[in-house]
């Protein structure tokens, strides 16, 4: 069935006012977490709302955080999210990072003691009407495993890139740094079928595509799959993200990060506080005059889209294409929402009086 | 045939002074190219050196180039390489961005109108010294497929990130961004075996083991190896390090970029100067003081080293253990030469009056 962007948008919204998050709060972090569901991130949208409510319930999320700068240069800073929910405490240190640039050129910007935030693209985005690339990384659960260990001690740490054009749509990555991400998986065990090779090793560390190899102790494996194929690369890629958004900050990191779930329990000897995430905002006119920089994006973007395709391909996508499309379809339609987590929301609804 | 690092230093350097560098330029360009050999890059140390005299003689490279600043802030710039050698313009601009760094907290710098810079990773260790983060990247040659483009668009454009401990060696990433960098090519080539799939497409776009697959119009493939497999990310990887090089210098992008062979003609209407690189230093004491940073950093790689391996694997490494070990090695017992290379490099030193 689907559902209007309004009515899921002030059902969160609700939901969030009576765990206690205030008017401002609730807004902003409804419009992140359906921004999930708009862009097609299902995983990563209402469909997480319960479980960021067990995680309040636990007493592991603060409903009114007071998110504070505790270290600043000119063009960095550290966020203390003071416990409360990513969703909020993210575009809380993108702001800050765009301030910076606005007067140094660049700001970066490492945060501690925050929770999931949602997707890493729409934090990034925030940078693009001003002008500017946004970066937005984050740390999470651990559940992959470094080439060659058999030890859950990354999360799918996803790097996102936003870089404005001029009359071409923004470029936009946004990527776990494994082979796949987790919502991949939960689509494959719904449909009942194997994944791929490459995605996932089991609890030994050996090769498998059962899609609940993560459930049984297995792991997910870096971009790259194994060794031959690269996956040393994209345990870096998911390390350096760590350590930006944990190591830089005072966040817990690697195998210490909290998981999401509120039936497991935080590693009750921490490294840190929280978990981490990373941003950061470049005005392109620190670098030459921004029409410039964006006529020559223009350039780029149509030259990589007009590309002899291999045959039975239609076209060459450029970061953001498939997420923009489903965008627009999804304002239009309706966002449709598989039975499981409509029940969910509906379960979820009725305990606080919440209609959906 | 093994040659001690001092032997390869000075006959570089010689030859870099034969071809009208400065002492200092010779010097800088020789450190930086013998540091790829001393590491295991062999594809990107002495072997170029010939490719690098080629493109000299093709009046592709100026041998006395004045490098300098062309647009700044205060945590970027801006940098023209007039043509020079990367492996001289690189050392120039990472230095710029840490003398931003030590005002403003990090230091950005693009960089336009340059050459092939040798190997990533030692730009970004130039940063360590400081108790910096140091970032590296640059554009290349077309050689890279983008996902279901059965046209070579992009670079292997690498990514290094250097990141100093305390007691620890550093943690030093540097990856191409595709499946397999050329160097494993060129060996594969020389045993006479087969790539394994995932590495390289065909000239039509499909898959092929044929390690002439790219000499033959095919193309390297993105890290992921398929779409399946993550390729989008390896690609959008690629990407970003294409428009962080060049479009925010104004140095040539994705199709445009110089070919570094002397046979091949650069386009006659380039979009830009050169090709582009970026470097990135961020003083970690512009986020928390710098001896928890590395104490944290220290706590992060230990736990990542003794991580339970699979069967099978004595170690997980960290990024950088493998070419830190062969450095100490070669410094001890000399670097090994191919016979190809040798006798390109007795070549060379004839020609030009200079012994190995």
């Amino acid at each position: 069935m689907n559902f209007t962007l309004d009515r899921l948008l002030s059902f969160t919204k609700e939901i969030l006012l009576k765990i206690g998050c205030s008017e401002k709060d609730a807004q902003t972090a409804a419009d992140v977490l359906l921004s999930a569901d708009l862009r097609g991130v299902d995983s990563h949208g209402v469909a997480r709302l319960s479980g960021y409510v067990r995680l309040w319930e636990a007493g592991r999320i603060n409903p009114i955080p007071n998110i504070k700068k505790v270290y600043e240069t000119a063009s960095t800073a550290v966020v203390d999210g003071d416990g409360g929910l990513g969703l909020v405490v993210a575009p809380f240190a993108m702001q800050v990072a765009i301030d910076k640039a606005r007067v140094a050129g660049t700001g970066w910007v490492s945060v501690k003691n925050s929770n999931h935030y949602g997707i890493a693209g729409i934090h990034a985005m925030q940078a693009l009407q001003h002008d500017m690339i946004g970066i937005s990384l984050t740390n999470a659960s651990p559940l992959v495993s470094p080439t060659f260990s058999a030890e859950r001690l990354l999360g799918t740490n996803p790097i996102a890139v936003a870089i404005p054009a001029k009359n071409q749509p923004s470029f936009v990555a946004d990527m776990a740094t494994t082979t796949a991400a987790n919502g991949k998986l939960e689509i494959l065990q719904r449909k009942g079928r194997d994944a791929p090779l490459g995605w996932i090793q089991d609890k030994d560390g050996l090769p498998t595509t059962s899609v609940f190899g993560v459930k049984d102790g297995g792991a997910l494996l870096p971009l790259g799959g194994d060794r031959e194929h690269g996956s040393h690369k994209g345990y870096a890629l998911g390390a350096i993200v760590d350590i930006f958004s944990a190591v830089l900050s005072g966040a817990n990191y690697g195998p210490w990060v909290p998981p999401f779930v509120a039936f497991l329990q935080p590693d009750p000897n921490p490294v840190g506080e929280g978990l981490g995430h990373f941003f950061g905002a470049m005005r392109v006119d620190a670098f030459r005059p921004a029409d410039e920089f964006k006529e020559n994006m223009d350039t780029w973007i149509t030259r990589f889209r007009a590309s002899k395709t291999i045959q039975g391909h239609e076209k060459v996508l450029i970061p953001g294409d498939p997420e923009r499309e489903l965008e627009i379809e999804r304002r239009e339609r309706g966002i449709p929402l598989v039975q499981a987590v409509e029940e969910d929301l509906r379960a979820l609804g009725e305990r606080f009086g919440v209609g959906l």
